[in-house]
């Protein structure tokens, strides 16, 4: 019976092979057991042992193996190692692997899911507001013309990108017409769009910021283009850089909110990145994700308004409103569009139609502007208990980055983040540390962890806070 | 000013660079008219005469043209040639530039649309049944818990995984189980990540038939896998040639009713491609497009029940409901589900959870069935009157086919199927030939229609099936 570690070890390197290296650890550990392949209570080897098996860097094969305690697919005691699980079901419904941008599951204990979740990503989805949401698909859907149902225009609705472009100026300063604006199922279809693109131009290289998504990195890289980092410093992203770089074609930046290092692209870097945009021909992709919430003024207006020719406007719903309406739009230099349009096919085969249409409805009555402020205010009296508690109750930890977006940056002492993860954990309180959203060519030298002070609902978020604080140093 | 041809000619071979030739040459065109590059009245070049300017097949010239011209693009005059259109505003909303599959516009007479249609490949949307949706969507919404509006399972929600296995037991005789499942946003979603799949497991050829979409034959194209087509007769698609083709590992089918010539695989066609997927390790695509619309008896049941280890089944809402749901789904071999999913990703990056979750109950409240039934009848009526109008007016001509799905097949005498196109086109009836579904190496043989009776709504049936009678020889 191949339930034990050592006919399974042998399969595993074909396994990871073409997967992204810790998702596709952990997808394979997740599956084994979730199979029986590998039995409840059969011990793993070391991660040191593994990672040096797999010829994979150690730290991999540990945040791996955290993850899957945080998620409850693994136990891990002093003394006894890292083991699997006893579970109830043995088949249960799958978890979204990805677990930055997992469900943010509030107090709940089953196996599989943490009791707290911190993780940064997702908003609150209990406040996702159906009611007004429902009366806005009644009145679009009752209201489209028939061929709304058939197979769309690749941009989108009209409708929708009459609007958007209407709120888009109005809210974020984006230079936005109709015709430029092209609706996507969530950023990483535009990103996805924005690789076939530039690898069709024949660019070879996008600059990237020290932080990051690696699922980001991951997506672009597979298109064959390179993603060297810029340097990164106390202000921030050095985006006068990027002509430095030599041959680079454009450029990912989280310009309102450095997502996750939490600060603002300074104007001075905001400058120096369109002058180099300018000088070379580069793009610079503006990943808007929360240009909403900003709690301590008004959001700054996008970087896109310094040179809507230069700049590719990537926004969401999916922090706004909810991930799951994968809803998504750019907005795009005039010469660009035709050939987004090339990359995604001469009909709309990926976004729904009924989404779009109530989106529309939404955005256009009010309904959308309402939303945001509500949560403005939820997010912002989150963000200022979560201050005032780790002041409270860690003196030695710092909250930094600007009062804005969907999660916060908490200094720990040096050595003691992937400590502070681990214990995290143990206790069924999933947390994020810095360090793994760090870019692979930068070195290490802070130690923060991420909080995604949004995810937990409402009737969860006490406890969670109350969680962090018990595992901070 | 470049609005003459000559300017504009020489940068055509250009742009048509790394496009689908048609569609490429009727963007490009469409471009130009809408951008003014090509001012009304200029006279383009004999389609023989682009066509060897530009190195390519004249039909494909002549076929571009026939489709603006229905399009309103472009008018054709005899002994004026084909000329740019006059029209009242110079850049109208785009329409869908892939006419195989565009919108069912019915008796409209703007500028750039047709005033009747009768192409395959959308039903009648005028049908969508708009307030039973919304109920099933207020249900759905009010009852779901919050972390379905997070980032989801690559799988879909498991509420419609749920019930379309029970559905698709039931109504198509696949063996379904909810874990086999996978969601997708239409057949060319699935067929992507099938494409993906298939080329990592070292796949080089996959078997089409004789007659089909190129949109997919390109989707599988771009991956670099070939394309033999299976030979073709009077009694259907010759699986038992498919051992003959040697390489071959996967093939194909649209087993219920051949899209577009409108037979069923025979039974000992179905055993012949089950038993060659047996023996040769391959695997059958089963295109279950409009698997639900038989009017002469019951549907045959899917050739997945035969070996669900064998054959991947994909279904879709988008003929049977509307494709602007974007919504499909395929069933899976067990050993494939981790494939399919390594392909889609770690989350849900495509599909709505909102229309997961409404479509998931309105299939399981029975709405889903109400309206298949309710279409069910009306479709069969449409075609009924089609035999008998075609019957009396045009005795030379023969409806073949079974009596299935959303279209027929109109055989014209030898030779005819090309004018009675264009001759619909002058007269602003969308029509499609048989040929232009034909495969690149397959033979011309027959002249034919392929009349989508479901695509005009009710209010212009009976116009546009006049306007059909009066273009048939």
């Amino acid at each position: 019976m191949a339930n034990d570690w050592a006919t399974f070890g042998a399969d595993l390197h074909l396994e990871l092979r073409g997967q992204g290296l810790r998702n596709g650890l952990m997808n394979a550990l997740r599956e084994a057991v979730r199979s029986g392949r590998l039995a409840a209570g059969v011990r793993l080897p070391s991660s040191r042992s593994l990672a040096a098996d797999l010829g994979v860097a150690r730290n991999t094969v540990a945040d791996a193996y955290a993850e899957l305690v945080a998620e409850g697919w693994l136990t891990a005691r002093q003394g006894s190692g890292t083991r699997v699980a006893r579970r109830s079901d043995p088949r249960p419904p799958a978890a979204p692997g990805r677990t930055t941008t997992a469900t943010g599951a509030g107090a709940r204990t089953t196996a599989g899911r943490p009791a707290h979740n911190l993780r940064p990503g997702t908003p609150d989805l209990a406040s996702f507001p159906r009611a007004e949401w429902l009366k806005a698909a009644r009145k679009a859907l009752m209201a489209a013309p028939h061929e709304a149902f058939g197979y769309g225009d690749p941009r989108g609705r009209i409708e929708l990108r009459t609007v958007l472009a209407e709120y888009l100026a109005r809210a974020r300063g984006v230079y936005a017409r109709p015709e430029r604006i092209v609706v996507c199922s969530g950023f990483v279809h535009g990103l996805e769009l924005m690789g076939q693109v530039l690898r069709a131009r024949g660019v070879r290289e996008m600059a990237v910021e020290s932080y990051g998504l690696d699922l980001h990195w991951d997506l672009i890289g597979r298109t064959g283009i390179r993603m060297p980092a810029l340097p990164f410093d106390a202000r921030g992203t050095r985006t006068e850089e990027l002509p430095a770089l030599g041959g680079t074609g454009a450029v990912l930046l989280t310009a309102a909110h450095q997502f996750p290092t939490g600060g603002a692209l300074q104007p001075d870097r905001r400058a120096a990145a369109v002058d180099w945009a300018r000088a070379a021909g580069g793009l610079i992709l503006e990943d808007d994700y929360d240009g909403e919430f900003r709690y301590d003024r008004q959001p700054v207006g996008a970087l896109q308004g310094l040179d809507p020719e230069r700049v590719v406007y990537l926004g969401t719903a999916s922090k706004s409103l909810a991930p799951g309406l994968r809803l998504a739009w750019m907005v795009l230099p005039e010469d660009l569009v035709d050939e987004v349009l090339t990359a995604k096919g001469a009909v709309d085969w990926v976004s729904s139609v009924t989404d779009q249409l109530t989106f529309a409805e939404f955005l256009g009555s009010g309904a959308y502007d309402r939303h945001v402020r509500a949560m403005r205010l939820r997010y912002r009296r989150r963000r200022d208990q979560l201050v005032a508690a780790v002041a409270a109750r860690s003196p030695g930890t710092r909250v930094s980055g600007i009062a804005a977006g969907l999660h916060a940056v908490l200094e720990l002492p040096e050595g003691t983040e992937d400590s502070v993860v681990r214990a995290a954990a143990y206790q069924g309180l999933a947390l994020q540390g810095i360090n793994r959203f760090r870019h692979p060519t930068v070195p290490r030298t802070t130690d923060a962890l991420v909080v995604g002070y949004a995810t937990p609902p409402d009737s969860a978020w006490s406890n969670a806070l109350s969680a962090l604080c018990r595992v901070l140093p």
